[in-house]
C-alpha cells in the first residue's frame, strides 16, 4: 500500500464513530418580529448576555465535538451570516436550497457526514435554545451519544418540567433501559403540545418530560429508520448520496423539491420502535416566545428587562424592552413587551406573546412583506 | 377738514368698540410629547377631524370678529408657522420674544389693539382647546362681550362640569347680574386645582364652573386692572405704549425681560373686584393630556382611536394610537396610548398621562435634549 494511501486509511479509521455536533439553524424569523425577520430569525439575536442564541450554541458544539465534527445546516437566505457568525469552514455550513422542516435538514446533513463515516454519532442541536449549564448540558449529550453508539437507537432528550407549559410538546418514558447509571427509558408516546388541563395533570402525576428536540443518533441509524418510516425523503437523497461532498446545487434543489415538509418527530421518532429518552433536570428554554425570553431573563413586577436601547425610561418596571437609539419610555405600564425596530413597533402583553406569529401573517395579508 | 382725514376719522369710528378676537398660542410642547416639541407645541398638532387645534380656533375667530380683528399672540419659535398656518397678516401676529405667561400676553396684545381703540372688546382664547359646538360658543362670547361693554368687567367663561376634574380650576359664582336673559353671575372666588375628593364635593354640591381660560373684556378695562393688580407688568407696556404698532425688537427684548412670569388668572383675575363669570354648558376641553385627547375622542374599552398611521393593528382596541409609516402593533393591551414619532416612543397608561410633562424634564436632565 503507497504511504499516502495508508496514512489516509489510518486517519479515517481514526475518524470513525466520532461525536459530530449539528447545529440546526431552521425558523421563519416569526416568533420575535419586529426583531426577528426572515432575513434575522431568532438563532441570530443578541438577546442573552450580549450573544446570540447561535452563538451560544455553537459554543455548546465545539465542547462536545473536534473542530472539523462542528456543522450547521441553514437556509440560503442565512448561509453569509452564518459563515461569518459561526467562523467555520464553508463545506461544515450546509446550504439548504428551501425550507423542508427538519426531517430533511437531519436527512441531509446524516446523508453528508455518512459519506465520510456511516458511523458517526451525530448530536442535533437547534440554534435558538437557552442552556445556561453548559456543563450538565455536556454531560447528557455524551451519555446518549454512548447510548446511540453501544444499542444503535434514537436518544431525544426529555426535560423535566418545571411548570405546566402548553408550548412544548411531552415524552411519557417507559422502561429503563441501556447503562442503569444514565437513567435512559424507552419512549411510551410523545403527546402533543397539549391544552392548559393537561399539562397541568402531566405536571401533577410526574414522570412526563418535554420533548426538547435535541436528538443524539448514529448517522446509520437516522437514515435506516428514514428509509423504513419515511422513504420519500430517504428516496429525496439521491443525489446527495451520489456526490455528498459536492452535491450539484440543481440536483440539490431537485431533492429538496420533491421531499415532503416534516418534523423529524413525525417523520420518524414517532413511529420508530428504537427510541430512547435520556432524561435531564438541567435548565432549558426554547425560548419561543417574548415571554419565554423574558422568564429567562428574570423579568418580574417591578423588575423590568432592557436588552437593548440608548435612552429608556420604564417608570413602574416588570416590562421587556428592545428599542434603538431613539428613546422609549413606558409611563404606568407593566408585564410588556416593547421591541421597536428601525421599520416596525410591537407592544405586545407578554402572557399573548405567542400571538405574534399571527401578526406577522397579517400584516403579509395587508401587503406589508416589507417589514416581515 | 381735509377730505382724507375726515375719511380716516370716520372709519376710526366705525372700529370703535368693536370685538377683536385674540388667539393665545403659548405652551412648551411637553403635554403631548413626543408628538409635540417645543418646536410644535399642541396647538400645531392635527389630532381631531384632521384639523389642528390652532386651525380650530381660528375658525372661531373669523366667526366672532371682522377680518380685521383676528390676532394671533405666540412665540418667536413659533411665528413662522402661525403666520402660514392662520394666513393672518404679518401685523396680527404678534411675536412674544420670550415666554412670559399669559399675563404678559394679554398686556400686550391689550396694549397694542388699545392703540388702535382703546374701547375695542377683546375675546381671549387659547390655541388649544376644543369645543365642538362653534354657534353656542359664538353666542356665549357675543353675551359676554355686550356685558364687557355695557358694564365695563372682565368676564370669564365658566363651563358646567361634567365630571370631578382635578386637572381645572374652579369657580365658585355669587351674586347674579348685567341683563337677566345672559346668566351672568360675580365671581365670588377662584378655586384653584382641587384633590380629588374636593373636585367630587364641588359636582355634588353643584353650582361650581370650570375656569376655561376664555376671557372678554375691553382692552382699557384689562390695562387698568393691570395696572392695579400687576404694576410691574403695565410699567413694562410702556415701550410698546410708546410705539405699538412698530415696537422696537429691543425694546419690546427688554418689556419682556422686565415683565414677572404669571398667569393673567393670578395676576388680575383673583384680585380684580370686577370679574364676572358667564355660566356656559358646551362641551369643552383644554386636551390637557393624551387621556383628555382620548375622551374627545371617543376611545373606549374595546374602541380604539388612531390618529395617525398608516398601517396600525390594535387586536383589543382601547387604545389611543399617533403612528407614522412603520406598522404599529398592539397585542392583548388596552387603555393605553402609543405615540410612535419618528426620534421618540411613549407607551404610557391613559390615567397616568398628565405625568408625561416629567417625562420631558427626566430627558433634558439625561442630556437628550434633542428629542423635547
Amino acid at each position: 500500500m503507497p504511504r499516502a494511501k495508508a496514512k489516509t486509511a489510518a486517519a479515517k479509521r481514526a475518524r470513525n464513530g466520532k461525536l459530530h455536533a449539528v447545529v440546526l439553524a431552521g425558523g421563519a424569523g416569526e416568533r420575535f418580529w419586529p426583531a426577528s425577520r426572515r432575513a434575522r430569525p431568532k438563532p441570530f439575536l443578541e438577546v442573552l448576555k450580549g450573544e446570540s442564541l447561535l452563538e451560544a450554541t455553537l459554543s455548546r458544539a465545539r465542547r462536545l465535538a473536534a473542530k472539523d465534527c462542528v456543522w450547521t445546516v441553514c437556509g440560503s437566505e442565512h448561509g453569509r451570516a452564518m459563515r461569518a457568525e459561526s467562523g467555520l469552514p464553508a463545506n461544515r455550513v450546509l446550504i439548504e436550497p428551501m425550507r423542508r422542516n427538519t426531517a430533511m435538514a437531519v436527512a441531509f446533513v446524516a446523508q453528508r457526514i455518512a459519506a465520510e463515516d456511516p458511523e458517526a454519532v451525530l448530536a442535533i442541536l437547534p440554534a435558538d435554545h437557552h442552556i445556561p449549564d453548559s456543563i450538565a448540558f455536556t454531560r447528557a449529550i455524551r451519555q446518549a451519544a454512548a447510548a446511540a453508539r453501544d444499542f444503535e437507537v434514537l436518544v431525544t432528550l426529555g426535560v423535566k418540567p418545571t411548570r405546566p407549559d402548553t408550548g412544548y410538546g411531552y415524552i411519557q418514558p417507559g422502561s429503563r433501559v441501556g447503562n442503569p447509571a444514565a437513567g435512559l427509558r424507552q419512549v411510551r408516546r410523545f403527546v402533543e403540545k397539549p391544552d392548559a388541563a393537561r399539562a397541568k395533570r402531566y405536571l401533577r402525576q410526574g414522570g412526563y418530560l418535554w420533548n426538547a428536540g435535541i436528538f443524539v443518533w448514529k448517522a446509520r441509524s437516522i437514515l435506516e429508520e428514514l428509509e423504513t418510516w419515511a422513504p420519500d425523503i430517504h428516496r429525496a437523497l439521491a443525489p446527495i448520496r451520489k456526490s455528498p461532498k459536492r452535491t450539484p446545487r440543481a440536483a440539490l434543489e431537485s431533492a429538496y423539491r420533491r421531499a415532503p415538509s416534516l418534523p423529524i418527530d413525525v417523520a420518524v421518532l414517532e413511529p420508530s420502535r428504537r427510541v430512547w429518552t435520556l432524561p435531564v433536570d438541567f435548565r432549558w428554554s426554547d425560548v419561543g416566545t417574548w415571554e419565554s425570553l423574558a422568564d429567562e431573563l428574570g423579568v418580574a413586577p417591578g423588575r423590568g428587562r432592557v436588552i437593548a436601547g440608548e435612552t429608556v425610561i420604564d417608570d413602574v418596571g416588570g416590562n421587556l424592552i428592545w428599542a434603538g437609539k431613539r428613546p422609549v419610555v413606558l409611563l404606568g405600564v407593566e408585564g410588556l413587551a416593547v421591541v421597536d425596530t428601525e421599520d416596525a413597533l410591537l407592544v405586545v402583553k407578554l402572557d399573548q406573546s405567542s400571538r405574534v406569529r399571527e401578526v406577522v401573517a397579517e400584516l403579509k395579508a395587508r401587503g406589508r412583506e416589507d417589514v416581515t
